[in-house]
């Protein structure tokens, strides 16, 4: 019998306001973003992405950002974090007084260059000035590295692909780094090969998971990243979202659904999963459609029993 | 780091002809059926669930079981299962040749006594002379052990009950037991349990899982059952089916999901995943619905690109 060592806590990342919406074609009110945010702190989670300080033109979903982060009544002790793609998008973003700036890189060199028109090592050369500008104004930056496990354009993603785009976020001061499977296209053992290899650069409470449930493998990749350790996780309340330059990457994982196998497991998150599945089926009804959380659609029908 | 020694090869039992599309509403002719169960061979499946010999006063969609056993063109190899609720049932099997038979039980009391009006130990002794039969006729015997997490009259399921369940098969001679997750409610340490227990009286090769994705717990439900060394599990191409007597019990764990978990794991199962999720497009088609799987739902997307 394995007798792995799971953490007893595991900080949650909510995701679904930025990255969520992000990638949801029909647009929002601020209004409702802001009723989101909250509806979430409420359900008790502590780190909220809310929005991306990048131009309209390209994201128009997240134009409203001033007045969502200016709208939030925010609570002690939640971590608001916001996507900062270039300095100006970051001195933008430093009037909303944000807690965390998320940087971004791809450990695809196809993807960075169909993407983003540069090599994986020039984009992280571009954000080094705004780590630099975030680390002076004393707010923390996470990295999110995207494709660490399969590319739309290259297929597999070997493992030391991840660990040179980690040791390159390293190099520019980035404090912690997300470890993405923005295609959903992982497994366990490939999952947690791209771990170790962020592992090298970074110590394991500076790591998290981002899993894409595309190919329903999110929550068994969860839970071998669990077995290395790993206690800090991306989700998606209702499964809001998925990746825009990634044709048929949608599919963040459910919060509700990590929610649920962790707390089935004794692992402690500090979420109300009741709380948690009313604000996933608030914003669920504002788009229109079903919840994405396999676990909210059948708590839900059995609240209506 | 952890390292598993999970098993080099895993062992695939087909439900969805039988499991599967016994609780979908829609009734389907024979000889969809038929071609069904020959896609889903050809596709290389060995162990495949074909019908139930029930009373089609009961379970009118198996009503067809003679024409189904029948009408299959059988393949060397393939072990073609059928359900058995009783010894007129599986004296009617007799003259269609099974390979295995399948008998069922309860871990949960309140369950059997909710929906078959006996104790569990009753519903056993009840299989008695069906298992007796089935092996002095040289027919293998597997056990179905529902609720061995959670049981919707009860809630959750103590370990123990699985083991007393277990010990109850073993003594009327059931030669394998599966450990069946009805309700889809389980989470990995709680499914491992529930194995540990059924592991006291039956070896490793001589167990299975059966999980359904009702809270989208089962394939992380399977990388924990992998860990202990279990190598058969259940699945239901296209996710078809569910447990009609649970209320929002629905989904059997897609076998296509199933197949792109353990092979991106290295783990062989003799499947082609391609005319796997062909078999699943036929049969979805058949029932004018979408594939409950996520994988054929990603790859058929991939492939209309």
């Amino acid at each position: 019998m394995n007798t792995h060592s799971y953490p007893s806590h595991v900080h949650l990342v909510e995701v679904g306001p930025r990255d969520g919406l992000q990638n949801e074609a029909q647009p929002l009110p601020a209004a409702v973003k802001i009723e989101l945010v909250q509806r979430l702190q409420a359900a008790g989670l502590r780190h909220i992405e809310v929005t991306s300080y990048v131009s309209p033109k390209w994201v128009p979903q997240m134009a409203d950002k001033h007045e969502v982060m200016r709208g939030i009544q925010r609570q002690p002790g939640v971590c608001y974090a916001v996507l900062t793609p270039n300095l100006k998008g970051f001195e933008a973003a430093l009037a909303d007084r944000p807690d965390e700036i998320v940087v971004f890189g791809s450990a695809s060199e196809a993807f960075s260059q169909k993407n983003i028109n540069c090599s994986v090592a020039e984009s992280i050369e571009r954000f080094a000035p705004v780590v630099a500008a975030a680390r002076a104004a004393g707010i923390f930056v996470r990295g999110a590295m995207s494709c660490t496990v399969g590319c739309p354009y290259e297929g597999e993603v070997a493992a030391q692909q991840v660990g040179r785009l980690a040791a390159l976020m390293k190099g520019i001061g980035v404090q912690h780094v997300g470890v993405a499977d923005t295609l959903g296209v992982g497994t366990p053992l490939k999952v947690q090969r791209a771990f170790e290899a962020a592992l090298q650069h970074y110590e394991l409470h500076q790591v998290s998971g981002h899993f894409h449930d595309t190919y329903g493998q999110a929550l068994a990749n969860t839970l071998a990243a669990l077995q290395l350790g790993v206690a800090q996780f991306d989700a998606s309340v209702a499964g809001l979202g998925g990746c825009p330059y990634a044709r048929g990457a949608s599919g963040n994982v459910a919060t509700e659904d990590l929610v649920y196998l962790l707390h089935g497991m004794g692992i402690d998150t500090g979420v109300d999963l009741e709380a948690l599945i009313d604000a996933g089926a608030y914003i669920s009804a504002a788009l229109g459609r079903t919840s994405g959380s396999r676990v909210a659609r059948a708590l839900l029908a059995r609240r209506a029993q």
